[in-house]
């Protein structure tokens, strides 16, 4: 059975992945940037339905790519998001990753006002200028948080990464997120993850790389 | 917009998701405890296809529960699936995740052999036989060298998890596996993943609970 086995060097990994799931999408043509986005998404999920489910507003990579540049920090809603973001290729610029859900404090106050901790964590990271990314692999509450937040003009992110995944307002929180003005990278439907929310930001941060 | 959002209590957004998923599984049935782990699996990626795709081999949800209550440590391929384990549930019957993925002397040693780090944790974790559970998300470098330690004999662990992602021999390394006699839970094919190699182990922790 082990002669089944591919040899691939460890560091040509990666590029073979591309290069098959490149192969899989065939002639599908996406925007440049969106591309890298969408592969590395399908590459961490191995599920191509990505490729359609991906909505990516207007700019929303480059202000993204922009905000890392100048350093700005970005905001996870769960640990395993702030696990998976390359932290060494964050670093180079400056930004470093905000993540409060182990936080006793707002796991307390949460309990107390009756919401969930990402929500308040939401609401603590607003209060830094320098959070411009804010990343949602998991909560539609810290979604629709978010939604408030940003309409009430408390805070006016470089990007959202909306991509709750579930059955509780998770696609309702998505609907709602994509009537505002802000850019974002949502997965429509039911779809997402903390898995994902790291390959989108890992995506740009490769990118910025290059 | 606003009040499309449906009004779940934090504590009962769960259990709403699963009255969902059950909803949406319909008739499909499963035994017990292998339905626990397929709908938390669902239940963190929105992707029923798991429903096929997870392969359990006989007993293997039993004995995993079993090594968790005697204290075993669960040694994992990925910091993303250390983190998204419940280390507060796990830590109460004494085990602990095992994870060397971050560790410089590792990372040497992997380029020298010119092998990958997950390969090289394998081998770590073999030395203590109280690493009675490994949990694979996203190497089959892993997987292959896991089901070399067990044919040799240098470990025999209570379960594997095997649900590595993507393109290159990770359809390979799983079915590979499924020739040893040692109990598994596998996802078919390409998908897999940190999140669900996490949601497998915390389903287990959650049963154990009740």
């Amino acid at each position: 059975m082990l002669d089944k086995i591919e040899i691939v060097k460890p560091e040509d990994i990666e590029k073979r992945s591309f290069e098959i799931i490149t192969d899989i999408l065939g002639d599908t043509v996406f925007p440049a940037l969106h591309e890298s986005v969408i592969k590395r998404v399908i590459h961490t999920t191995a599920d191509f339905e990505f490729a359609k489910l991906l909505n990516i507003s207007e700019g929303a990579i480059e202000n993204g790519i922009k905000a890392i540049k100048e350093g700005g920090n970005i905001v996870t809603d769960t640990m395993m998001a702030a696990s998976g973001i390359n932290k060494k290729e964050l670093g180079k610029y400056g930004g470093r990753i905000v993540c409060y859900m182990n936080d006793e404090v707002i796991a307390k106050k949460a309990k107390a006002r009756n919401t969930t901790r990402a929500c308040l964590c939401m609401e603590k990271a607003s209060a830094d200028k320098n959070n411009r990314i804010f990343v949602i692999g998991n909560a539609p509450t810290a979604l629709i948080r978010l939604y408030e937040l940003i309409n009430e003009g408390t805070i006016s992110p470089d990007l959202v990464v909306g991509v709750p995944v579930g059955f509780v307002n998770v696609v309702e929180s998505k609907e709602l997120f994509k009537t505002l003005d802000v850019p974002y990278i949502i997965t429509d439907g039911r779809k997402g993850g903390s898995n994902i929310a790291a390959a989108i930001i890992n995506a740009m941060l490769y990118m910025n790389r290059v």
